[in-house]
């Protein structure tokens, strides 16, 4: 698991180190760089000696940021494009660490010269959320008050609580407003936040898959993903070795999360109901192909994430409710004065489009200029990472309208 | 747990004692028995000394099967339903076995005098299948081999085998051929392998809320259930103790399966986004309503059903295809010939309603008798068991027509 520096470098990079000026190492055996690649980036840090106050009342600091950027800040500051990330992304959104990466980052196909956000024209941050465990501040950083990670000590946060850290960041890099802010997912829920919490720093918002407020389906899925957790006897309350964390829970609750991002037409193209055992379907502990990939990938999660930061994450997600702290949704919403473009997935089932269309109902009675496409895929949640094509033309005309006023 | 007697008993009563036999018991201070309740009934066992050969090619008996009778048998046996029950249920499908029960049996709405399957008119059974744990003949039966119970050296079963044994139970009650077969969920399943594969015993069938193949969207929510138990170290490989269960994991387990059978709109019903943390939201450990409420079910489930038994039943919804052993649907199907009655439910994404359309289809093509409904509910999977007035009247007319030919 990557967890940033012990002291955050406080130096920030310009930006990514573009291929070209790593010439010498371009290997066309090792990776086909093109002129539509960013070529290798790299993930800065940032520290800032503050106490963020939280929605829970709680202070927070110092807090530390890990972000990327690519491209280039224009000199009136006009083409700063946020991306928002979701439950277990990163701030590694595009472009490669370094020549041998296997895969570049978590939005590569929609980052890049010439991509849908175009690094020739935008200048594109990501930033790790707080309470995520790649370098962000959160429950494996280390505790100020007690020189210990947090582990559960960490506080509760909300969505509302990050988009807060990420205006530090935004000042960081000398950003008066945003020209949009795009996410899926947890990534929406942002994107929604800053456009009503931030009415003056943002002149617009891409939520993708998103909704106002989780379902109590969606969060009864988290709901047995904490349980798988709790279950595991490697958890201790949160206080298992780095080295030790509860694999078997951890795995288990990853593969619940999978389900809920696939579809039911997705798992029948991907699995239909091959068998894998070698002693045939009578085999009681035979697997058909889709539960072994599910415990395959959950197996391979464990490598990665940090088992507290999925648990404050999954708590993130069941608490949002975009109405928090309003009187209902229309006051909500009667806060996001800015253009904002929606879509959601005809297959998502963990937040289904008429939870999108709830809120699209509101603005459009309040007169907002919101513009929402419902799009036919079968993939389901995930559907923004697997088919962007279905949308992203949509994405290009409305930045290129934003850009041109 | 219920397990049936350690001899189960060779004597089968003839059916229910109704209350009228038992008037003396009759308090109305302590359950409301009125003419169209059954009273108090009986789970009878009855010993087959066979050797059951199982679709797996091995052998399984000698035999209990554990049922319930309510109505008598006609004179010329013409009247005779087969009740089948789901995953968890049991051969108690109506009445109550004591004036203190508090509930009566699982299907208690249908199956009484002037109800849907009225008992003043038809004789109707309901057997707990092999593999269960309520009498039936599953992993915590003797294993006449070791002298000790199966637990895991009890064979992987389908849902062929459960009717081939109720062909026992049918022949030992002296019926010929059943009016007809009716079920829901894996007891749909059981009503379409009784008409396929004995044409000549039954007279129409009625499947509700049923597929002719566990989807692996299905099979991926049961690989969860499993992997909980297997995380669960009191599980020790399916040897626990009977006193001490893998608590944790099958009530994990349950919460999938729960999960399952609800659906988006009837959790916004119920339970909404009400939180029960004495705490509030930002305590780390509080629950959101919905969260209790499966912690709740899952533990009282241990308390009823063994963990073994619930590992062999999920293994027999996830092998369940209509088609094994045939050369598709279109030939499974041509099998098929008596009059059957369908039904699916709108909210229910377990088996959803294109399953059993995708059958109905075959059907028609074929010219077969099928009808079919869909209902609009928003109980999910469990639909049959909760609105079952929004589809007993489309029953009534079935059997009417039925008895009248």
């Amino acid at each position: 698991m990557r967890t940033g520096p012990a002291v955050p470098n406080l130096n920030v990079s310009a930006g990514p180190f573009s291929f070209l000026e790593k010439g010498p190492f371009l290997l066309p055996t090792v990776i086909d760089l093109n002129m539509s690649e960013l070529g290798i980036v790299k993930t800065e840090y940032v520290d800032f000696d503050v106490e963020l106050q939280l929605e829970s009342g709680r202070l927070l600091g110092p807090l530390t940021l890990a972000y990327e950027t690519y491209g280039r800040l224009n000199d009136n500051k006009s083409n700063a494009v946020l991306v928002a990330h979701a439950w277990t992304g990163d701030a590694h959104a595009a472009g490669r660490h370094d020549l041998e990466d296997r895969k570049p980052g978590w939005w590569d196909d929609m980052i890049g010269p010439g991509k849908v956000l175009d690094t020739n024209r935008y200048y594109v941050i990501c930033s790790n959320i707080i309470g995520s465990c790649f370098g962000s501040t959160g429950p494996t950083s280390i505790n100020p008050r007690t020189g210990k990670p947090y582990k559960l000590q960490f506080p509760v946060v909300m969505v509302r609580d990050m988009v807060r850290a990420q205006q530090l960041l935004i000042d960081h890099l000398g950003i008066d407003s945003l020209l949009t802010v795009i996410g899926g997912s947890m990534g929406a829920m942002q994107a929604l936040e800053w456009g009503i919490h931030y009415p003056e720093r943002v002149r617009s918002i891409i939520p993708i898959a998103g909704t106002g407020r989780a379902s109590p389906m969606a969060i009864a899925l988290n709901a047995l993903a904490r349980q798988a957790i709790y279950n595991d006897p490697m958890w201790r309350k949160g206080n298992y070795k780095p080295e030790h964390p509860p694999a078997d829970g951890l795995a288990l609750a990853r593969a619940v999360g999978h389900i809920s991002f696939l579809s039911d037409p997705s798992m029948q193209l991907k699995f239909g109901r091959r068998f894998s055992a070698r002693d045939g379907q009578f085999d009681f502990f035979g697997q058909f192909e889709v539960e072994r990939y599910l415990a395959y990938n959950g197996r391979s999660f464990v490598d990665r994430f940090d088992t507290n930061s999925f648990l404050y994450l999954a708590k993130v997600l069941d608490l949002y409710d975009v109405a928090w702290g309003f009187d209902g949704l229309e006051d909500a919403l009667s806060s996001l004065d800015c253009p904002s473009l929606w879509f959601a997935f005809t297959s998502d089932w963990l937040y289904p489009p008429y939870q999108t269309e709830e809120l699209i109902e509101v603005l459009r009675k309040q007169d907002k200029p919101a513009e929402y496409h419902l799009i036919d895929s079968d993939y389901g949640h995930d559907s923004f990472l697997v088919e962007p094509e279905k949308f992203t033309p949509k994405i290009v005309e409305f930045l290129d309208r934003l850009s041109a006023n």
